[in-house]
């Protein structure tokens, strides 16, 4: 059901530095639509190494230790961030964080941004609407620019934010800066398309969704769109891929809340094919 | 080189509530003394379901999300207490957390309680003259009582510290609570003794460094003494083992800072043997 190709160097070092990593799901049907949404020129404001306009304007923000932990608004509730140290348990051989622990850490400033916006469905990152439909979130498209990994002990803010991905998909971009020094270490953006939980089927976005999520748009790319599909990644079949890795299997404990294995496990078993040896 | 024994209920849920959850390693030609160890009777005080004495006591806070985030100690530097808020992708398929989890915020908090002592040497949780002597801690016992897995977004405070385990253990206690509450959800307790990191061999504490732990040595159970040893875990071998569960093979990601696997993956490793259908 799910297929995902990955795009980097040859090399067994899954971190490459200053390259792209895209991971593109094949969804099925509606696949052509949603690269027509990634294919169109969106107009936004490419976000430099300065920080964004307003980011100083804290409009929310906890005094006690649960603000801190959770994330906050910024930027007149366009931004959400949350800031993160690099725990023992979250770094590779190489003693920086692996591209799961920053998966991880993008999935859970997403989660925490849909509930403190007050739209939290009964799902993960399901808004009200979608759960009364029975609709639920499935990213088509994942591109991450990672400048510098973390170490342990690192503290790393991010931000993220929602946009419209054409007609019926929503763009997720996201900004990672090394606390301390406050540059910019890591872009990310990401497309999301709508399925339905019992039919699998994928649906256009509903007004009612639509509405609850519009208010929250903000129309900048952490990503400049010119860099996103320049390099187009090639359908996968066994024909197409460059190295096979058999003997993975998903165990009990890949499992998520949903019952599923969400797409930072499949990064997962994609990075243990480019760094075993074969 | 290292076996592990479950000593848990036969039950398929890896969960066991009120039980008692017991990991103890087979490391060789030391084990005999460790168990010493274990058997010792110490006179410390049982802590109840109230507070320690003097935790409201801050010797050291930051005021900005860095204390937050990395821990500080409380009780006059003798107790370090750290505060995480459960993620996403921390949870089972039951939407608490999940053991291996636990596990690797016992671990975090211990580590930086180490380095915000300012003992930490070069190595994960190693003292100065642990490094210049190529030692490193190894952990012979673990012992977790679980009374209440946390949710999604819920707060936990652990709190940890260190005692004397017999002539060449180090005892540490950990103790969860939930933030809101403040009840205790979890008590944790865990030998640990050192070994050469090239040879490979046990050592003694070198005198130099108990000189560098000692002053942190608190007297206090977290799990009372007398409710540690009433169960003796027998040798692991195939013969005695219940379940045996073929082709779970480590992951380059599974390793990790010393490029090598440590506990908390056995106990994944162990738990998936328990929950998966034999």
């Amino acid at each position: 059901m799910f297929k995902a190709s990955l795009l980097a160097s040859g090399s067994r070092n899954a971190k490459i530095l200053g390259q792209t990593f895209i991971v593109k799901a094949n969804v099925g049907s509606f696949d052509k639509g949603v690269e027509t949404v990634n294919g169109k020129k969106v107009n936004g404001v490419h976000l430099g190494d300065k920080r964004g306009i307003g980011s100083q304007e804290y409009s929310y923000h906890e005094p006690d230790d649960r603000g801190v932990l959770l994330g906050r608004f910024v930027e007149k509730r366009y931004v959400y961030r949350q800031t993160f140290a690099i725990r023992s348990y979250e770094i590779g051989p190489d003693k920086t964080a692996t591209m799961e622990t920053l998966m991880n850490l993008l999935q859970e400033t997403a989660l925490n941004h849909v509930t403190s916006a007050g739209l939290a469905g009964n799902g993960f990152g399901a808004t009200h609407e979608m759960s009364l439909r029975k609709l639920i979130w499935v990213v088509t498209r994942i591109h991450v620019q990672v400048e510098k990994y973390s170490s342990w002990g690192d503290v790393v803010e991010i931000d993220t934010w929602v946009n419209a991905a054409g007609k019926n998909g929503m763009r997720r971009d996201y900004i990672i800066r090394d606390y301390v020094s406050q540059k910019i270490i890591t872009r990310a953006t990401s497309t999301w398309v709508i399925m339905n939980r019992e039919t699998r089927r994928l649906s256009k976005i509903p007004d009612e969704v639509r509405n609850e999520v519009t208010p929250f748009y903000l129309d900048r790319d952490a990503i400049a769109t010119e860099n996103i599909d320049h390099e187009k990644i090639k359908k996968l079949t066994d024909e197409t891929a460059v190295r096979i890795r058999p003997g993975i299997a998903p165990s009990w404990s890949d499992m998520d809340a949903n019952q599923h294995i969400n797409n930072v496990k499949y990064i997962g078993w994609i990075l243990e094919v480019s760094i075993s040896p074969s």
